[in-house]
C-alpha cells in the first residue's frame, strides 16, 4: 500500500486538521464528535443544509460546506457512516430556527444513521426533513446498499439545495427543490484500478492488468461487469447510454454534464472524455448548457471516472449559478 | 497502460476539445497552431501574461488562462515543449500594445523555444519580456535541464503576476513582479509511483513496491534519491526541510504554503500532508499567511505530491488575494 499517510486510524483526523488550516477563511472544523460547519455559525432564519457519508470521497462532503451549499458535513470513517450523534451534533450546531435539510446517500448505514440523527433533533425540537440520493443507474441493489446507491448526483443536489436554502426558500421548497433533482439526476461509474482502504492495506477488489469495471460503486462495490479495457469513446458510450435511457433523457433536452474523475485519474483524460460526451448529447439534441469536470467525488485514489446528466429548466440553472464559496467549488462573489 | 484515452496521438488534441466545450465561459482555444486564450480577445493597453510547455500537467497552464492570471497558454506533446510558433502566435493573439510577458519553466527545450518564440514576435513590433522560473531545489542539472527545474512555484508565479498586469502595471513592472516571486519561490516534489507517456505505452521509471523517489521532476526525470516509503511525516519533513534551508526562510517570516498533488494522490492525503507542514512551519515560527492545497501541477496519474513555499510581503499578498477566474482557480468577483 503506497500513500501519504502516516497511523491508518489516523488519517481522517489529520485530514480534517489539513483542512481546518487550509481553509478557516470558509469553515469551521469540530472534533469529538467531529463535523464541519460553514464558517460564521448558523444563520437566523435561513434553512441549514446537512450531509455527510464515509470519508474517502474528498471533496465531498467537507469540501462543499461553505455560503451557498452545505452548512455542515459530517464525515464518518474511511468508506464508514457517520455515526448519529455526529449528525445529531451538526444539525444542532447549524440550526437557525428555520429547519434542517438533510441530505442523505442512498447506503444502508448513511440512511440509518441519518434516521437516528434526525430523531434525536427532532427530540430537541428541531425540524428536520430528509432527502434521499439514488442516483446510480448501474445496478439495483448492491453491496451496503437496497435500492440505487447515491453517487455523482450528489454533488449537484447540494449545490442547487443550498442554493436554495440561500435564497431563502423555506424548509419544505428546500427539499422540493432538492427532490426535483434527485428526480432527475442519474450517474454511472467505472474504474480502471481498485483502491486500498488504509486500515484494509490492500486493494478492494482485483482487476487484470486489461481490465476495467463497468458500473463501479464509489466504495468499489461490484458493478455490472468486469470487461476489457476500450478506448475513452467507447468507455464514455458504456455509462452514457445506461444513463440516458434510464431517466430517459430525450431529444431537446437541457442538461448538466458532469465529468467526474475517481480520484486518481488525471484531468487531461477527464477533458477527453468529457469532449466525446458532450458530442454524442449533441448527435441527440440534447443541449448541454451547464457543466462540471473535475474529481469531486471520488474513492481515494481509484482511476476511472463517472457521468452524471441532470435535465435543467430555469430555476435549476439559476440555482446552479448563484454564487457558492465553498474549499472546492466557488464562483460569483 | 490503463488511461481513459483513443489513440495515444490524440490525446492533447481530444483534451483540448473537452477543455474549449467545458470552459467556452473563460477562454478560447485556437488550433493549429494551438493556444489558449482568455475569451474577449486582447485587453488594450494591458500587459498580456503568456506561459505554456508540455502538456500532462494539467491544470498547468491552460487552466490558468482568464481574467487575473494568464493571457494565453501554450500545450506542447506531452512533456513536450510548445514550438515557437505556437508561441508566436498566442504572443501575437493576447497583445493589447501594452507588451508581452512570457513565463518560462527552466527546461531547455521551453527555454529555447520561448526565445525563438519571442524573437519572431519581435520582429513584428511586439515588446517581449521572459521570466525564468526555476524553483525546485532537489537538484542542480537534470535531464531536460541546465540548472534547476521550474515546478510549484510557477502556478504562484503566473497568479501574482496576472495580478499585476491585470491591476495596470507596466511589462517592465509585472517582470519585476515574477522575478520578486520567483526570486523567493523554493520548490520540492516526491513520487510514490511512476507516470505513463501515452506514446511510451511504459512506465517513465521504475519504482519498487517498498520504495518513492525524492526529490522528482514532474516528467519524472530522477530526484535526490530512491528510498524506502515512510510515514506522511517523514515525507513531509524530507521535502519541506531543503526547501526552507535552500532560500532559506527564517523565523518571522510571512509565507505562501502550497501543497501540490501529482495527478493521482487523492486530496484526503494532501490535506493530511498540509497539517504537518503547518506544524513544523508554526514551530519554526513562519506564519503561514496563504496556501493552496490540490492537484495543480501533475505528472499525468503519478502518485506524490510537491511543497512549495513562497516568502509574501503585503503587495504579493495583496496580489495573490486579488481576484482570478480561470478554470481551475476561481476567487473574488
Amino acid at each position: 500500500m503506497k500513500k501519504i499517510i502516516n497511523d491508518p486510524a489516523d488519517v481522517v483526523a489529520e485530514a480534517l486538521t489539513g483542512m481546518a488550516l487550509a481553509h478557516a477563511d470558509l469553515i469551521e472544523v469540530h472534533r469529538d464528535p467531529d463535523f464541519i460547519t460553514r464558517r460564521g455559525g448558523p444563520v437566523q432564519g435561513k434553512v441549514a443544509v446537512v450531509s455527510g457519508g464515509g470519508s474517502g470521497h474528498e471533496p465531498l462532503h467537507g469540501g462543499f460546506v461553505g455560503h451557498g451549499m452545505l452548512s455542515a458535513a459530517c464525515p464518518g470513517a474511511i468508506f464508514t457512516s457517520p455515526t448519529p450523534d455526529q449528525i445529531e451534533a451538526a444539525t444542532r450546531a447549524v440550526h437557525g430556527g428555520a429547519g434542517v435539510l438533510h441530505l442523505v446517500k442512498n447506503y444502508t448505514g448513511d440512511v440509518l444513521n441519518f434516521e437516528t440523527g434526525a430523531e434525536l433533533a427532532m427530540a430537541d425540537g428541531i425540524e428536520v426533513t430528509s432527502v434521499l440520493i439514488d442516483d446510480d443507474v448501474a445496478v439495483k441493489d448492491s453491496v451496503y446498499t437496497a435500492g440505487r446507491r447515491g453517487v455523482g448526483g450528489t454533488v449537484l443536489v447540494e449545490k442547487i439545495a443550498g442554493a436554495a436554502a440561500e435564497r431563502g426558500d423555506d424548509l419544505a421548497g428546500v427539499a422540493a427543490i432538492a427532490e426535483r433533482v434527485t428526480a432527475t439526476v442519474r450517474s454511472m461509474g467505472m474504474a480502471l484500478t481498485s483502491c486500498t482502504v488504509p486500515h484494509a492495506g490492500k486493494p478492494t477488489f482485483d482487476l487484470g492488468e486489461d481490465e476495467m469495471e463497468i458500473g463501479i460503486g464509489i466504495h468499489g462495490e461490484p458493478g455490472r461487469e468486469t470487461v476489457p479495457v476500450e478506448r475513452a469513446n467507447g468507455i464514455v458510450e458504456r455509462l452514457l447510454t445506461p444513463v440516458l435511457y434510464d431517466l430517459p433523457f430525450a431529444s431537446g433536452d437541457r442538461v448538466l454534464l458532469f465529468v467526474n474523475g475517481m480520484g486518481g485519474t488525471p484531468l487531461i483524460e477527464l477533458y477527453l472524455a468529457y469532449a466525446h460526451a458532450a458530442e454524442v448529447l449533441e448527435d441527440r439534441r440534447i443541449s448541454v448548457e451547464r457543466r462540471l469536470v473535475g474529481n469531486y467525488i471520488t474513492s481515494l485514489e481509484m482511476q476511472g471516472m463517472s457521468i452524471t446528466l441532470l435535465r435543467l429548466d430555469d430555476e435549476l440553472i439559476e440555482l446552479w449559478d448563484a454564487p457558492v464559496q465553498t474549499p472546492a467549488l466557488r464562483w460569483g462573489r
